[in-house]
């Protein structure tokens, strides 16, 4: 790593410096552990207080702070980090492979250029996979499945046939694409599986946490929106709609039929039932179990779901309960006996 | 796709038509989708409206609706619609590749006839495999499992040693079946690992969702009974036992030694704590947490899960909770009063 | 299996035998099922009716009880009975493969001497491997990845590069360590990847359950304490730090740069939000969710967790609320009279 100067750094993500722009900067690290030549960043007011004593030559600051280091104004320091990270340790690299010999690659499938699949990678029959894609040992495209360039599948996660995923998509290690939904038909005691032929679509840059599953559904398609993250063992269930640039993050699971507007926000282990809507830029606190449809722009908590102050006033009463009752009683007694008196 | 007239699809399921029986019908599809040629059905109240609108050729219902649509009246529309998508559409088919070259089987292992095996499965030691089996590519059978006939193991499923699968049995992607069990004996301060020598016993028609867990135990085997549909992430632990024809749904947990009778329906999130009994059809509501025995019948619902007609009261009045406490602060300065007076 | 006479198994353990120390005992087996030639053991309060009536030749328990077996008197019953199924029916034993030809291991990859690597198993450049560990098929060990003796990868497990993975440590099948951090820095709408040049490291004798998914960080570590025990299904946030000889049962979820203390128990499907801490040797029960730091020793429960006793009375008092409500509506109404006619 070379290192670039601090004033590169600040063109690059359009900031200006206050202190020494000629100085090297080789590397990002955290407030409490950045030495000389590294730079760190206060996007947390928590973490202000550690600006004065950290050891890095650079802080990237919303605004000027009082601090020994070089500081490197910026006017969203959290996406000014991002870009400096890019530029100076960059993303994950993937050895060049080719088309491994120990891949299993159906003689019907296609491969576009620059793609490195490697060793135990499956592609089946008829799958049509974009340019300069990696697919990981372990990785199972099914067949007809479509992917456009520049995707990464990490090792063993599996995709199941005739879904579609975009470009520049990205599926974690373990993560499952389109297994059956759980449909049956309860008849006489028993649960027949119902086909499941629909299919499952992630838009261009859709990221997949490890160990999600998205399963496919009856008849229609179940859809992760443009640009949409989704955490760790996340469970989207079939049918369900996400939209675009939603954050979902580990532990979610979405039931059957739901749909999701744009920009969502769901926090860890919530839950939706299948068939209500949620809206455009809805937030729904961690836990959260969400049992009707939600408008655009509502902060939403608790189990039933409910706006989120409210929630948060329940939260601060609910361990006065067994006084609350106990008041109740004993309210109950003296305006008895009051009542008495005044007969 | 040749398409079958509707009125064989009437006798196919014994309904009866009221339009056109010689029309023919070549796909299913949803309400909102339909077109000419296609079939629909109506099993929820919900989308009755849709019914009227539908460009659908036909629709599946319990009772005549007023619709420019044939019917197929049948008694119970969506075990109808079940048999009609399987006639039509039919399951997932499985590429005829016989035993894999690129397939790890151990000498011992015996599969019986028909089995597809694909690249990179393996089957260790002893494993005993049924007629017509399909296991996919990376999916890992362990020593001396016993496998029934006509099962589905797909891609990186994993099956420890010595766990027992019967006949018609699916497990999808990434599942592991037959893992250490949870148990550890805490001697000052340190856990010790004890041998899990317990094994995971799936029954007949037992389907098992994406990335689930199934542990087995220190000694008592773990067992989801026949016909039991487990969905997506569902972590059952070590000595279970889950009754026949039982709904899990996805993300549920079940503690160790829990046991479950037949017919329960588990909804998404819920939590059963460890060595509790629920009877038999006993219906537990979403993100429910169990901690107490559940008798036969009952439907329960909330975290403690109680009868849930008295939990939906309870969430109903719980955003009130801060206005109550605030009542009863009224409530007791008023009447403090009121005893002043009296005196 | 030889078996050991009782004599024997209480001079490995450190007991006392009452009955017949000479008897052979083959196997350990549950105070219902154990029949002649067997040990089995009291541990929990609730089952002690079943040592009256068990069939066992001998049982573990901490004081003399009425029953016709044997009796193995233990300071630690559960401990004495770990040790005695270690002794009788030892730890599961991995074939001896070497290096399997069909495994694919980088030439620049270095691993120590009896380890066991399996068909289809990957071990990337640079990783290093200490001695006597098994490599399950499937199982990804990413390039530059660390590892030290006597590890147990299971199937299909996946280590991403750069993370440091302890002695003794066992990785159950399908869980992901190192995959990213949940990092994006959101602008303008869109979220843009942020590289997660962090590691995971698991100390030494942790073990981790099947589809685990523990997250890299972008700056930061994410680290399991020694002797830390994972259950089935468990997330881990990116940066978290988990202190050592824990117990975090299945589904428990832990937010990105949280930290727990040593000897905590979290309880199934518990939450953790970021950024908090919590002490050393604190408990927290079933489905709870935590959002702020916990003190050294504490007990909580619920979400959100409070101290567990006040909790549980908030669990007793609940499901009266709607009763709560309708009596200060009454009360209300005869308080207002009683002021009327105050007047």
């Amino acid at each position: 790593m070379q290192g670039k100067r601090l004033k590169e750094l600040a063109e690059h993500v359009g900031g200006k410096v206050r202190g020494k722009g000629q100085m090297i900067i080789k590397a990002v690290s955290t407030l409490d552990k950045a030495g000389a030549g590294e730079i760190t960043f206060l996007s947390n007011k928590k973490y202000e207080p550690l600006v004065k004593t950290t050891k890095a030559s650079a802080v990237i600051v919303a605004k000027p702070v009082e601090t020994d280091a070089a500081l490197l104004i910026a006017e969203d320091p959290y996406y000014a980090f991002m870009q400096i990270v890019v530029l100076l340790h960059g993303h994950r690299k993937h050895k060049k492979a080719g088309i491994s010999k120990g891949a299993s690659i159906a003689k019907t499938a296609k491969l576009g250029a620059n793609c490195n699949v490697y060793d135990f990678a499956v592609i089946s029959d008829n799958a049509r996979i974009g340019k300069s894609c990696c697919i990981y040992p372990g990785a199972f495209i099914g067949s007809d499945v479509k992917m456009g360039d520049n995707c990464i599948v990490y090792p063993n996660a599996v995709i199941y046939d005739g879904c579609e995923i975009g470009s520049r998509v990205i599926i974690h290690a373990n993560a499952v694409i389109g297994e059956d939904g759980y449909g049956f038909a309860t008849h006489k005691g028993e649960h027949h599986k119902i086909p499941q032929i629909g299919k499952v679509i992630l838009e261009n840059d859709v990221e997949i946490g490890a160990c999600c599953t998205i399963e496919r559904a009856t008849l229609d398609d179940t859809v992760i929106g443009m640009g949409t993250k989704v955490g760790d063992m996340v469970a989207i269930g079939h049918g369900a709609r996400i939209g675009a640039h939603c954050l979902l993050v580990p532990q979610v699971g979405i039931s059957g039929s739901a749909t999701l507007g744009h920009h969502c926000v769901l926090g860890g282990q919530v839950g939706v039932v299948g068939h209500i809507k949620i809206g455009n830029m809805v937030t729904i606190g961690a836990q959260s179990g969400v049992g009707h449809d939600i408008p655009d722009g509502a902060t939403v908590l608790g189990t039933p779901a409910i706006e989120a102050n409210k929630t948060k006033r329940v939260y601060a009463s609910i361990q006065h309960l067994p006084a609350m009752r106990k008041s109740i009683r004993q309210l109950e007694k003296r305006l008895a006996e009051l009542e008495k008196a005044d007969e």
